[in-house]
């Protein structure tokens, strides 16, 4: 390992390159979520990228501006949530996300985050970084909550929204290395995301998809339900971007739906707001568990160097948790494991 | 109004033709959810349709046999989950299934409902029933639970997995018309899912319906994305089938996975089971009010007669419920006023 990678007491550091303009809120969001991260991980260093006079009004007002771990990088364009990827790509090329993304490019930083237009992030992240060797299109994968506990990956989640049955035998290898690098699992479970478990379900991509993937050297378990994501029993579940990012927010809108409903039932009478205090306890623990945002943080998956995307809602908590996300992706050596297993696995295909 | 739809006390008499075999459980679950429904609807009557023989030994465990609104129709074959569409809708002309829904045809039943094969139902009831004119293909719609408490009535969910724009125009045009016809809101707000707000998002269908939308006499108010199901602010959303089946199974899978882990925490301890104790009524009510049974039957729309699906896994209460649609449906002359509204619309298209 690089000495230079190394602390004193010989913790790696790391190093993140943050697009601090991205998202619904920018700012307001992205600095808080850093100052929390910085105090909470000691040998994270963050490359702060964007306006730097905004950013350094908000950072003044954290009293960070002295920090000794962050470092700023001005950037004067910032990508719109609705700017077309061609926008982005050709005519933006000072945007906070290239310049975040050229950071990871140029070894400055091992990680890039953005909350910024998913497709513009993986357009320019696909442009700046490139894919690894036969992959034709990366793909964005996240962990979603199993009742086994182990979490569920899901690709794509809205990188590729027209995709051929090629592409999701691609998002089934990299999700299967990314389980197998990160979760140390030897031979993940790899379900391909469909309306019903047998061989005559599903629209031609996928009923072609399942074919390949018989014959791909992984471990496929077959068709798999919409309701597996959440009930365990497969470590990855395949789908293409549009599905999976229906699916995502779909979620999302169920959870906030289901945490309104019991907060309503809860304080409906004094009665009720009575024996619900008895419960907080154990309430609390409850909406922790299903809280959405501590599952923020997609990895985007198939590129020379990694870009971990944020949701454009995000609040600091939640942005923090993709933070993390990227921090835990590059302390494990996600990139370079990854990138080995699909070439293992490509060599048998 | 037929005379002999009416009872003495004016009430019209509603007859349903039941798949008494459909479903992944068949007789254990029709059988106890029919004589429920008997019990709860005196001016119900019911054909049930299946193997006779094996129908009139659960009928007599049940104390049914010589119920006055109860009708056994014979069917010799059951169409199973896994048949093939072509092999349920040409080799298994005496289905359950199929018989049912004859029932219909011939007017000796206002509506069919099965839990059965969903793609099987759907090609039968088409074959049998015919689509109502300027309708290509029948589209499934069922109501999702949202904030607003007015539910989100969602299609396609599954019947068509292989949509083109003009496709999803219909759906929206049906959609519109059911919700009219039946909730009585004048101009439905229709949405087009995608993943994002913004007209560059989405695959190339979804594009080209959004276009087409925008000329149809609907009150389509644009792109939606998949939490608006549950959030409110839409009437009707439409999807294609694939996506749609989709959602809906995750939904499911979710819906049991938060309840269970609310269980999980609020037994967890002694101290926490009593708290739970205290917070009962809300958490009953609660759980009544997320309970996904409580949303099962689905609509066919499109078609020349009244055909409700069922969840494959319902137990006897959901089946209550898919039974109930039906009922209610028949009711509020849901096919008529569909019909015309659609007629109206297609005539201004």
């Amino acid at each position: 390992m690089n000495q230079n990678l190394l602390s004193s007491n010989t913790h790696p550091i790391i190093t993140l390159a943050v697009d601090m303009m991205g998202g619904d809120t920018g700012l307001t969001v992205t600095v808080p979520a850093c100052e929390a991260f910085l105090n909470s991980h000691p040998h994270a260093r963050l490359i702060l990228v964007g306006d730097e006079k905004q950013i350094r009004a908000h950072v003044q007002a954290k009293n960070l501006i002295n920090h000794p771990r962050i470092r700023m990088v001005h950037a004067c364009e910032v990508v719109a949530m609705d700017d077309a990827v061609e926008v982005a790509l050709r005519r933006k090329k000072d945007s906070s996300m290239r310049v975040a993304i050229n950071q990871v490019k140029d070894g400055d930083a091992q990680a890039a985050i953005s909350a910024g237009n998913t497709g513009a992030l993986m357009a320019i992240a696909r442009f700046v970084l490139k894919t690894i060797d036969d992959i034709d299109r990366p793909a964005i994968a996240s962990i979603m909550p199993n009742l086994d506990n182990t979490g569920t990956t899901v690709l794509d989640l809205g990188a590729n929204v027209d995709c051929t049955a090629e592409h999701l035998q691609q998002f089934a290898l990299m999700g299967s290395a990314l389980v197998s690098a990160t979760q140390n699992i030897s031979t993940p479970r790899v379900g391909l995301l469909n309306i019903g478990h047998e061989d005559i379900k599903g629209n031609e991509v996928v009923k072609q998809a399942a074919v390949l993937l018989k014959d791909t050297p992984i471990n496929f378990i077959g068709n798999v339900e919409g309701d597996s994501i959440f009930m365990g029993g497969t470590d990855v579940i395949v789908c293409d971007g549009f599905v999976g990012n229906v699916l995502l927010k779909t979620a999302e809108g169920l959870t906030k739906m289901i945490r309104t409903r019991l907060m309503d039932e809860l304080t409906q009478t004094w009665w009720r707001r009575a024996g619900a205090a008895a419960a907080m306890p154990a309430l609390n623990a409850f909406r922790d568990k299903i809280d959405n945002r501590r599952y923020n943080g997609a990895a985007l998956l198939g590129l020379r160097g990694v870009v971990f995307k944020s949701h454009g809602g995000a609040d600091a908590y939640a942005f923090g948790f993709a933070l993390q996300r990227a921090y835990d992706a590059v302390a494990n050596d996600m990139l370079n494991k990854t990138t080995q297993m699909l070439l293992q696995m490509n060599n048998k295909v």
